[in-house]
């Protein structure tokens, strides 16, 4: 049975030009990038030239690009950046409650060693009232983290608006875009942020590689302290295949930003309109506000989701977010919409990507209607 | 021109089986091994094969592995975890003055979180007395970290007399494994340690994958918070192709052990005999202490170790340590040791593997001979 994969904001493939691309740097360029020798310059070389393809796709300065092991890292790295800088962790800080746990986490551990917490909420569509965020600041606030797009049901959230509010008192803004780049535009001069994540397995490059926007002068303790390498900013030697993977991603990301989208947007839609004119009363999250073109986030009225997803082992796809550890479902979003427990428990999220076709998505939505109808009663 | 590569202490090329058992977890097997559904139960399972590898080579529980970002993750991981542990930052440590930056630099960030730290010296020889643990330790002494074997010179550390006297006390024992592991047995009940670091690039899985032993029933905090991945310990979507790589390189190491440790051996002697017969006053740096079978450490008289080098580029060896950030060098391990400023400037490390032979090792000798002879004057 060939699976049908609409779990594309889990994870993605990696791109066979990105594998391509990473192939010598196994076994011929294998060199220690700090080693002074031949061996390690070509490893050296080849991260540069991947910083550069990075810094083109989100608009900063190859000095801003602080390359990590992955999403999780870069935003444990900026909110705790941001809340140890200049020695004791301090001060108060605001997230919301529609982040990922790689953002709620780390704040709880600052909070944890001293420092003050407001999550804010969020509006029935899954959106963050800049207001909202003004309300919260207070004098002693050193950070603001919020997501750019929101990975269990796509929503974009007004991350310039929050900044400039932000900005006018000083507040320095990370914003988690592990969910947008690639599938809509993510600049950080745009976005006006300080801060920014970026995670590799999200647009076709390996899981275990991202990156943190660092916005050059802004001042920020380490996550891993050692040999000083990436400015001094993040220790450990560098991961040289799968930076060079993540510069082709990079690539790919800027070149076929606006042709995957399309593409993931009408195959969102049709598979919308046959799910909603075969189940009655069937809802699509945050369907008033402005999404992510490849995200659907649908509750099936009177069903259990799980049951929906193991009756139809041939669709791939998932409840909220899957990038938890596994067993138990919760989904801070919908919880944060005020979603009502039916409705929530039969939410399904499916995502779109690359290799995503008409002609699967429709079976896939077939699928989904068929296995409603026999749940439903 | 071929290069003579003398530097896997820096870094190894990553093994051809290796390569290939990653492969098929790049498109293939890409899933979220999060994912409940079939594409991530793959990846799942192909983790959980390789945890079983991973403890197989250091002898322990497969929940005691976890899988870390790489070598400099894992020991910032063991430090920051004790010295967090329970809350807030506090307590004594306990380390080395001949440690990699990957434990000195998180020693010296607890430390500016408000922990107190004792760095320990070494003797002549690169050797660490575990009476000047014993010394060091106080009431409220929570962590003692040292080396297994040092990557600059490849003495290896008494960690077992070490780990004794720490357990009478009840101070939890940390060992940075990275040099040892593939060289030597490193086995956690033989150490007697609780923690443990293994960096999978320094015996050929890529640079970006590495281990933190736990020790089962050792309660430490998290450095990389967020959704929960291996056991609520280290979050962040598990780098499956990697993790696999490891599982294989673990493999590996298990089985070639005492294989490429001998062959290492001999190659390091002959090596070592060639320089000696022809460099008067050569210094091969502790040389009276127990050693990794692969590593030389030559003290060349009245010249500069950079400028031999530079005059043989056919050569790929190093000063000191490679991993640390490119230019400046500096060499904790020789400071320590006593060795005086003429024959630390002249100071080159040889490191030998897997794909060394003699012929090579015979003519990177008589180079460094040429060089020599070029420069003493």
């Amino acid at each position: 049975m060939k699976q049908i994969y609409l779990d594309y904001n889990a994870t993605t493939p990696i791109d066979a030009s990105v594998v391509e691309a990473m192939m010598p740097f196994f076994q011929t360029h294998f060199g220690n990038p700090s080693s002074t020798h031949s061996v390690g310059r070509a490893a050296r070389e080849a991260i540069e030239d991947a910083r550069a393809k990075v810094s083109a796709l989100i608009g900063c300065d190859r000095d801003e690009v602080i390359f990590t092991g992955g999403g999780t890292e870069a935003s444990n790295m900026a909110i705790k950046g941001v809340m140890f800088a200049g020695g004791e962790p301090g001060g108060h800080m605001i997230t919301t409650a529609i982040e990922h746990p790689a953002t709620i986490e780390p704040a709880r551990f600052v909070e944890r060693l001293g420092c003050e917490l407001t999550v804010v909420g969020c509006d029935e569509n899954g959106v963050v009232d800049p207001q909202a965020i003004a309300d919260a600041i207070r004098p002693d606030t050193r950070l603001v983290s919020v997501m750019h797009a929101n990975n269990e049901i796509g929503t974009i959230q007004p991350i310039r608006e929050i900044a400039e509010i932000c900005h006018e008192k000083s507040v320095v803004v990370h914003a988690d875009a592990s969910q947008s780049i690639g599938k809509i535009p993510a600049f950080v001069d745009q976005l006006d942020v300080d801060l920014m994540t970026v995670a590799g397995h999200k647009f076709y490059a390996p899981k275990g590689i991202g990156v943190l926007f660092v916005r050059e002068g802004l001042d920020i303790e380490s996550l891993l302290h050692g040999a000083g390498h990436e400015g001094g900013l993040r220790a450990g030697t560098e991961n040289t295949p799968y930076i060079v993977g993540l510069g082709r991603a990079a690539f790919l990301a800027a070149s076929l930003l606006d042709e995957s989208s399309g593409i993931s947007a009408t195959l969102r839609d049709k598979f919308w309109k046959t799910i909603s004119s075969n189940v009655p009363r069937a809802v699509a999250h945050g369907m008033q506000a402005e999404r992510l073109p490849n995200t659907l986030s649908i509750a099936f009225p009177n069903v259990s989701g799980a049951e929906m997803l193991s009756r139809v082992p041939e669709v791939c796809a998932s409840l909220g977010a899957a990038c938890h550890s596994s067993g138990e479902h919760r989904s801070g979003t919908l919880h944060a919409m005020g979603v009502d427990q039916d409705l929530m428990r039969g939410t399904i999220r499916f995502s779109f990507g690359r290799s995503s076709n008409a002609e699967e998505a429709e079976r896939a939505a077939m699928l989904m209607v068929d296995a409603w109808e026999t749940l439903k009663s």
